[in-house]
């Protein structure tokens, strides 16, 4: 029963693994949407998103048959909330992935603007980021946990210059209001991608430690 | 042992209820404190604001605990699985609202521009949002889900209307800029806030009818 048990842990393990693994998947697309015009690319970012809800829907259907099977306790039963929870952030993770393309597309007819704030930046960011996150869940690693929080203090940094640098746009020139208003959200989007990572590192640690605060 | 189950879902579920019910009286010491300067309210909103998260944590434990004792399945397993879902969702609305008061704490020196905004419809639907999910949740009433979820549909058209409003006061006057762009921000956190109440409405739907579309 408990080789069964870790055998199926493991499993939603990987799952929730493959599932962030999609999302890393989907930056890299949205950066080149966004800061290189390939609106063309849209549909591929699309359709990554939806093997992200149906990664989701399978996971937490598994989540749910392992509590009801095996009755697991303490780190065990934790490590399935963990992924339970983990599963909304990842799923919210890939939808502003998705705005954040959608934004780019639209401001490919205007791309001015952009090449003068650091979303670059943010999103390599937290691309090395989800990565970090993968480790860490993957290894049960404190450590990285951490790490990663730490991480989305950077992003929370890039996030308020770029903010800072486009009301700077907007009092030069009011015609710059509309797209960095739009730029606004797609660094606002970014962020929040950063934070849904902090959640699940949050949770990483309180699996392996359970203690909720450092 | 099916008596035992039913009480102790019943009690998570009361928690939760009174935990959304908590951010729901959050809300309108918001309002105050954006609407009418009553900055000294703050502390209030705070003091809620850390009610939440203990509740949170203490229910969090009391759902795993029933996993762990009762081994539900089926319905009363979704159940489980929305509540424990559902608190992080809680959570957030309770630190969004705190957002909202803090920068309204901000505005209160420049009180004009947001006379204009209907933030105060707004925060009015919320409130009733948050009376009807928590009716939806008591009474697992897939009809008032499914309002809820409608009424968040409201609640993103004054959104829209508020940012379009607030692009126009930018335009005009360049240095209504920042006060706008903090307006948006209390917008934005409003907006958030409902989305958050339509994520738990749809689980509900789930849970009652284990189908996750209409």
């Amino acid at each position: 029963m408990r080789e069964a048990l870790e055998s199926d842990l493991r499993a939603v393990l990987n799952g929730a693994l493959n599932m962030l693994g999609t999302v890393e998947r989907m930056l890299p697309v949205a950066a080149d949407i966004l800061l290189h015009e390939r609106t063309e690319r849209l549909e591929e970012i699309r359709a990554l998103d939806r093997e992200v809800d149906a990664q989701e829907a399978q996971i937490e259907a598994e989540c749910l048959r392992i509590i009801a099977i095996h009755q697991p306790v303490a780190r065990d039963l934790r490590m399935v909330a963990l992924i339970l929870k983990s599963l909304s952030d990842i799923e919210r993770m890939g939808d502003y992935t998705v705005h954040v393309a959608k934004d780019g597309a639209e401001l490919a007819q205007a791309p001015a603007l952009k090449r003068y704030v650091n979303l670059a930046r943010m999103l390599e960011r937290l691309g090395e980021m989800s990565h970090n996150l993968r480790t860490a869940l993957a290894d049960r690693d404190v450590t990285r946990a951490e790490a990663t929080i730490g991480m989305d203090d950077e992003v929370d940094d890039l996030y308020e210059q770029i903010q800072r640098e486009l009301v700077t746009y907007m009092l030069e020139d009011p015609r710059n209001i509309s797209k960095a208003l739009m730029l606004m959200r797609v660094g606002r989007s970014l962020e929040r991608v950063g934070d849904h990572m902090e959640n699940i590192a949050e949770r990483v640690r309180y699996w392996v430690t359970g203690q909720r605060e450092a």
